[in-house]
């Protein structure tokens, strides 16, 4: 991302429009300060009940911001006018389960009996930890989160089921009470820790190994906090080799209408 | 609901055994101080991916705690060997969206296909509003809630859509904001008023006629606060004219092991 581009765009209704027509086909990281942005996947209805009852069950990885009617392809409460087969910078396309490609619009495979689920995203709260003081660490390093699959298994639905994934963040020991607090007011972000501390209370062996992502530094007088990670859904989608499904490329989110402020309970 | 009730039952397992074994048949307000008490709505699993998606989208008058398997009649999040067919005290019975009875159990009822909804009642509310010192005006006359249906539509889904049913408490308007401050922790349980002063403008004629319940006294000096209201759900429903649904009697609920405290996002 560059600061250009940042500047470029008034509003999100503005930076989808240049998705939409191309002008923009990277990752979404700054863009839109201080607009939430959202995780998608894509599956067919037959799917999507099951879905929506694991997502139901399992709100802090799964923190639904919105399901559109089947065939729909317009997010109306989260971005009317907005169209979800065009304004993701970068889409994957998964056919039984297998990643078939990494386009930048969807238009030809959009079907009838598609459903959209939308998930608020941990930028969210990472805005909110900077602006309380509270360093994040794999943004100074300018790296991916960490990512990691833990040893707790998610409440299952239907035939979706699944480890949790956690990102972590190392935090100094003085602001853990801070990042805490801070995350907790975003239910709708992933919201507070699942875990402070020791990693392998989640079963992670190494810090220095996370499965997705990059690892980052963890200094002394820090200690590695562990939020829900909006991965586990796609992970948990992916495990039920739908004949189609289609999610955001990591990185590319959906930039809604909604103000990071609407999903906090302040 | 009597003293001698409340002090007889040691726990929600004590409280809900009694209710299985037919020794407490009546209304369960102030059972089990600190539990949170829950609605039920009981459909057909045709009807249940489109009410899960309603209550998905009008998490306010839906505060949806838990959804159980088709056919399975544990609530196994709320109260881990409980039994929804017996452990409320009074059910009603709807064919075809028509009043059928009101029977203490529903065991001859059962079936494989059928999907309970839990849903936060504001009872979880009215405690912690007490507890800050803000009156509950039904409370103090013994009347039940009053309730009114509004001129705004909740966000449809499927066949599920109708109107807001609100309830309604006259705050001293010193304590308003105390008051919004308070129920806003528990979006498990109705959240936030979604609309405090001038009945007119959710579309209610008179407060004096509600359209459930029984009118309160509202004196001089006091506002009337609205909530988004459990009926809601339980009337949307009722329209779908499923052949067969299943709900709580009013003031009848299903008592949970969760505490009040676990609903709230402190």
């Amino acid at each position: 991302m560059s600061l250009r581009a940042v500047e470029a765009f008034g509003g999100p209704r503005e930076a989808r429009q240049a998705i939409r027509e191309g002008r923009w086909t990277g990752p979404t990281a700054g863009l839109c300060p201080g607009y939430a942005q959202a995780n998608l996947v894509v599956l067919p209805r037959q799917f999507a009940c099951d879905f929506l009852l694991f997502c139901q069950r399992n709100p802090n990885p799964c923190p639904l911001l919105e399901v559109t009617d089947a065939g729909s392809w317009e997010p109306r409460r989260l971005a009317p006018g907005a169209d979800l087969r065009t304004d993701v910078p970068r889409y994957r396309i998964y056919r039984d389960g297998r990643l078939e490609g990494e386009p930048t619009d969807v238009l030809d495979l959009w079907r009838d009996d598609l459903v959209a689920f939308l998930f608020g995203c941990s930028f969210t709260f990472e805005r909110a930890l900077l602006e309380a003081g509270v360093p994040v660490r794999h943004l100074e390093e300018g790296k991916n989160v960490p990512m990691y699959v833990t040893n707790r298994a998610c409440d299952p639905a239907g035939i979706f089921r699944g480890p949790l994934v956690v990102t972590m963040r190392p935090i100094p020991v003085e602001l853990v009470p801070r990042a805490v607090q801070v995350t907790a007011r975003f239910p709708g972000a992933h919201g507070a820790p699942v875990h402070v501390g020791d990693p392998a209370a989640l079963g992670i062996r190494r810090l220095e190994r996370p499965d997705f992502g990059d690892a980052v530094t963890v200094r002394d007088g820090e200690m590695p906090v562990f939020w829900a990670c909006g991965v586990t859904a796609q992970a948990v989608a992916l495990e039920s080799k739908a004949s189609l499904m289609l999610t955001h490329a990591p990185g590319h989110m959906f930039i809604t209408d909604r103000k990071d402020a609407d999903l906090s309970y302040d």
